[in-house]
């Protein structure tokens, strides 16, 4: 990143810090270094954000207004209305209702509003919804105990495991969702947010102290898949924290089911060792074609050529790897380079 | 396998799958592709098949009134009798009482029934049972205990965890049997069969929506252990589609307990990647003398030489590290070489 | 070893096992191989011993005694006085009561007997404790509880799970007293003692039959970290036998706790493969300087030298990989592997 962004070609230590804080920072200050021009300069075709179901998306419509031609898209995240166990989930129920026109404490008027608000992004060129929950868990309940779990959790006689039921069935309601619309669908399951007690007094949520757990995606995602697995136009990404359900869960399960795909190595795992393992561990069973290319959760802007260049090494070497073995002819490695570092995102994300 | 055995020598693409069509085709139509000769070109010294309790073993005498001198034995895998969640389960242990005169609604007419059915099999060359469970579960229940299990089960009582404990306790017996016969027990664990009810709907049972799930072995095989562990003269193979559990589990059980052998990676995992991790998580601890060598659970003939042919190269390349890593000298590899490939699965299996 | 320490320059196999019998016996008998000899011929700075609670450490002061410079110094491992499913619990409690004058059926003389007899260790040169528990459970109970639970243990009326919740809130307590008294605590769970009921009745406890089991710290260490983990000068080495949480569990847990630190690929898992997997699967997520080099719990004094010496090994031929792949540069890796080798064990262990 230092190297290939700014130039610098010598070493970061502590005999160097300073010098790398002048050139950054001078840097920072040129128009050249402008987020848009960044934008430009890195051949970035699509930028995805991330929103909650309440975002207004101002900044998105902003940038329409601007007239500058890059394409920025959102997400739908409507982790804010999905988890009971955050503290604001009963005001922003609240709010999804004023801002949909539905009554969101009936379960059929939450549906709805959560269908406005997936409309409300797709306005904005989203073509994806993401859902980060503790658990690969889902259940599919009927409409009476939907309505009688909502009745609990918004009357606060929310029983031991509820909050966690309540986030199953909405992930199974989201399937039925992305099946009418044709948005897909991303699970991001298996974090323990905010683990560090002291960190969260201090600073609030979303810090860092995020701790992965053992994800069982099996058991977990069944009720979803007996409702839509097998639905054509359906699509489902998993990504996990977990690599011991690379081999044994992840890869059986999208070798299996048209709708999944393979999301790519993700937040911790997502360095060389890291996505070598992914490849490793699941291409032989679901295939080249069942994974979605490399994407980026980075919050860092600057960051994003540098990591892009390190996917498309370690999936470089692997498919040399393969070559090298006679496991693959070389223009069929060249043909999946390809793939790999831009179509397969391309075509499996709507873009 | 298309180069060795059908002789083509360009690749398969979509340009070519109809000349591959055409080829195969013709080939099948020769007396040269017939089995038996087939089996004579592949120079196959024992093939065993498995079966089902109830299998009256009629190919197996076909085979053996043609004259014909290729070895094709029987495995003994009484799943059908085993598992109560089959829907067929009393009626096979009606079955199994006619079959062998004896009482299976009484428990000890049940164990001697599969003694009979056992001996059955042995009649047509089988040394090896071969056990299919959802875990790797056993428990060691009195006879008391086990007749009342039994009864709820042929009743139509059988409470919640009936099933699995009637699984996991036969398991037990299976093996007190072993040790009295002589058989080479197997088990096949950790597998979730008919994943898929719209699959299972529409085509029936195993017709390939099998999901691995997390296994067991250490508290699960305890009592079975603790009864026959340390017999001479009983071995239990082990395979996983868990990889999780090789180094953690598998291998320093098998390093243990003199009667436990490590079966070859599985299914999933029979693949480059995933043999070269079997080695590489389980020789170091286990030894290479507490594996078998390659079996191969194909259901394709066609495939034997193939997937033999890679299993052998997989483990030579896995020797040839340690040769280079000076951890071995290149005698003694070559001399692994010949008993991974061959005389280990000859040995222990009986052969 | 047997080249490096006895001078062996052939093989060991079938026919030259009564040559190799023969030089060994020869030299044991030589004073170059007594003990001491030997622990200056291997250049040992610090030999770590471990001790029960109990423990007199009667061979340190005779060590101390003889006037002999090696630093030979004890480590405290309190698993007698706090695993209350040891048969001899209840009587090793008295003892500890008579060892230092306390009440140790009341839980606040329990908690100062710990610390009479971990400064006691101290005195002796111990800077560190350990901690070998069936899992990686902690719990912080109030003093009334805490009491409760110990008059239950006492009375021979525990319930089921009261000695994992006692196991789990005195290691909390012992993480407290580590940050009072500045002793490094190591935690070594997940082993399932004693497995083979045959083998504990023939010849006891502690005679190998030990087998990994699956460990969760994310769940159990948290309320120990809850309490402690921010503390500055605490420092919690984790080991484990369960190689799933390296890269899910400790590297992230590891990478963000200030006090936590990795110790090295520990017992099944101390191996060539097992090492380079320890390294592959923590380092890019904990960082080198959270691991703390290697140390080695042998019980066999003349393995050392090669244990250490194939530790290095597998540490430079990982550095090396980095080096090829330009992840390191050859200066970096030289410094690490002086660390890996040397400096971190010195540092974190306070030596």
């Amino acid at each position: 990143m230092f190297a290939a962004v700014f130039g610098i070609k010598f070493r970061l230590d502590p005999e160097t810090a300073d010098a790398y804080f002048d050139i950054i920072n001078a840097a920072l200050a040129e128009p050249a270094f402008l987020p848009r021009a960044l934008f430009e300069r890195f051949g970035i075709e699509v930028l995805a954000t991330t929103g909650g179901a309440l975002d207004p998306l101002d900044h998105h419509r902003a940038i329409r207004a601007s007239g500058w031609p890059g394409q920025v898209v959102p997400t739908f995240r409507p982790d804010d209305v999905v988890d009971p166990d955050r503290e604001d989930f009963v005001t922003n129920l609240q709010r999804l209702g004023e801002l949909t026109g539905e009554n969101t404490s009936h379960w059929s008027g939450y549906l709805a509003a959560l269908a406005t608000r997936r409309a409300f992004f797709r306005t904005y060129g989203a073509t994806a919804t993401d859902h980060s929950h503790p658990t690969a868990r889902t259940v599919d309940l009927s409409k009476t105990e939907a309505q009688a779990l909502l009745d609990r959790i918004l009357c606060g006689r929310a029983e031991a495991g509820d909050a966690e039921l309540f986030r199953a069935h909405v992930l199974t309601q989201m399937a039925l969702m992305a099946c009418d619309d044709g948005m897909v669908m991303q699970l991001h399951p298996g974090s323990w947010r905010n683990y560090n007690p002291w960190l969260f007094r201090r600073f609030g949520g979303d810090m860092g102290a995020d701790i992965p757990t053992r994800t069982d995606y099996v058991s977990g995602l069944k009720p979803l898949l007996d409702r839509v697995g097998m639905r054509a136009g359906f699509t489902l990404i998993l990504f996990t924290l977990d690599e011991s359900t690379y081999a044994r869960e992840l890869a059986p399960l999208t070798g299996h089911y048209p709708c999944l795909r393979l999301g790519p190595a993700w937040w911790f795992n997502d360095s060389p060792e890291g996505m070598l393992r992914f490849r490793r561990q699941t291409i032989e069973t679901a295939g080249f074609y069942n994974t979605v290319g490399f994407n980026d959760d980075t919050r860092a802007f600057l960051s994003i050529p540098a990591r892009h260049d390190l996917a498309r090494r370690i999936d470089c070497a692997y498919l040399a790897e393969l070559v090298v073995t006679s496991q693959l002819e070389e223009d069929e490695a060249v043909d999946l380079a390809f793939d790999l570092a831009y179509n397969l995102a391309k075509r499996v994300y709507r873009l």
